[in-house]
């Protein structure tokens, strides 16, 4: 062990990986949001051109990764490593996206901590020299989300209050050797979550299943690396949405830590409440994607100067949740600081 | 980089991480298969004393790694991470098993080449300095796969010539750093791989989806390594079974390469031809729980010296299968090496 590792969890990467490039992809809803303007592409059809809305996800996750990879002037083939995942089972839209790239995939299921999962093990591999330039991509597709949780679309069942709403959408970044002085953001930290449980069994209410968890990788990186909510310009959750923001905010207010001010949530920022979204946005999809198209041009350009991203993911299946078990959740987290040249 | 990436894709560890303990946990039929003598526990019961099946694979993964953690006189707590899969829609047996653990999860999906996937990524996470044990495991339940891929066991469906039978199984290796002397095996190498996709539309035939996967990720590890298949004591495929073997050595022999006399496959060693598994068995405990009841043993007492372990997955679901789309495939090596002190 050469003290990369603080505390209780948290890595300390030593080279800090760049994030050198990102896109952004997203459906109609996501392009009628508040972020709309700052995706890379959206499609306003729901299946993207495709047959299906899986290979619809597909086809997100693949113009995420090209867009990515072209923006650093790098064929798609020239990645070491894709990370990848998705809420489908088996994972297939990473899978189908990956296929005919030519790259070493490592396919991953977080839930919608998916994109943080991947960026962490995407900066150990580059920081421990094991890659020198990976792609971490995570999806979700309103419509395949609904087919493999809940209810046939044409159904039309009623949402309740606390349900959220699966984003159409894609997030890719880059990450390259810390070598890399072109890239305009670092990733300096990564904790990866523990399985917690507190016994909610409502898939309606992912919110509150997932609080505890983003409150305990919260809490250990804090403790770990010795900062305060206040040494950041942001701490995005992804994607508790209104319930589980407010909880989470509860959480921390009976440790006498007030994390609001610089507190928000993936889910919260994807779509305005006019959009009938009920507690906000959700999916692997909606953390990658305003993470990719509204949070790290803020860092590029400097507007912040360090973020965490800690995404949440509720680890049940249709099964698991029909045989009455309770929503356990996990939570990883990035810090990413602005920079690539300090 | 620092020398560590060699050729397309092979990742040379440098400081070799440790396999300091392992366990292997199975079912009734495994148990009555040739290498039942072998596993450390097995489980005459298909509940495993649960109430469904899903929750008797989670109990397979918690045994397997409490067995395993227990053989380094380590309660499973102080583990640093465990990287964790399995077949099912979202990973419910992994989630689920790491649940209670207190340990950093990271999920993976791989399908039956998941337990080669956590074992690369793990070996990475000890080699990189950012993690100093580590468990990784993988787990199948022939009853939860059926349920998942196939029909309701109770229809009684016929099962093709071709098609593999799901092991009840879990595998669990403990990773350390090279500091280790205690451990009796160690990780020099990893190759991830490439999704792979011939165009084989028959998920009754994953042999012969996965083994052009296996084909393309051993090529490229002899070609990086610069090593030949007589260098290597062992070299087993998880689990290509019956079909797949014979058309990955016909792969080879094109290029006039005879991989036969040190090729077998997991999916053929764990079942014997009268148990009535058609083609061999497969599932992501297949390769796990050969690995630790019959191939970690013979490296830890020296009757290998070396071997490379190619756990192949088939990266379809149901979903998939349905919409008519072809099965891309996947798989992961390691090479894992006879003494941890040399």
């Amino acid at each position: 062990m050469n003290g990369k590792r603080m505390g209780m969890a948290t890595i300390r990467l030593e080279r800090p990986p760049r994030v050198r490039a990102w896109a952004a992809v997203g459906g109609k809803k996501e392009k009628d949001g508040p972020l709309g303007a700052e995706f890379d592409h959206v499609f306003s059809d729901t299946m993207c051109g495709e047959k299906t809305w899986e290979q619809a996800e597909v086809h997100l996750q693949k113009v995420a990764v090209g867009m990515a990879a072209n923006k650093c002037k790098l064929p798609v083939s020239a990645l070491d490593m894709i990370l990848a995942g998705d809420l489908l089972g088996q994972c297939v839209a990473s899978s189908y996206a990956a296929r005919g790239t030519q790259v070493p995939y490592l396919g991953l299921y977080g839930a919608c901590s998916t994109m943080a999962e991947s960026l962490a093990i995407g900066a150990c591999m580059v920081d421990g020299g094991f890659a020198q330039r990976v792609c971490a991509v995570a999806s979700s597709h309103f419509c395949t989300a609904e087919r493999q949780y809940r209810f046939p679309l044409a159904y039309g069942g009623q949402r309740t209050p606390t349900a959220q709403w699966t984003a159409t959408a894609a997030g890719a970044c880059i990450l390259t050797a810390a070598a890399d002085d072109c890239a305009p953001v670092r990733i300096t930290h990564v904790c990866f979550g523990k399985v917690c449980d507190l016994g909610i069994t409502d898939a309606n209410n992912m919110g509150a299943a997932m609080a505890p968890a983003a409150y305990d990788t919260l809490r250990t990186l804090f403790s770990d690396t010795g900062t305060y909510p206040e040494d950041y310009d942001g701490i995005f959750t992804g994607d508790l949405g209104q319930v589980g923001s407010r909880l989470l905010c509860e959480l921390f207010s009976r440790d006498h830590i007030d994390i609001s001010p610089v507190h928000d949530d993936c889910g919260k920022l994807l779509f305005d409440s006019k959009q009938d979204v009920h507690a906000g946005g959700s999916g692997c999809g909606c953390a990658a994607s305003v993470l990719c198209a509204h949070l790290l041009p803020r860092l590029a350009d400097g507007r912040m100067k360090r973020m965490i991203l800690a995404a949440t993911g509720a680890l049940m299946s249709p099964t698991s949740v029909q045989q009455g078990e309770s929503i356990p959740a996990v939570c990883h987290a990035v810090v990413l600081e602005s920079g690539g040249k300090r």
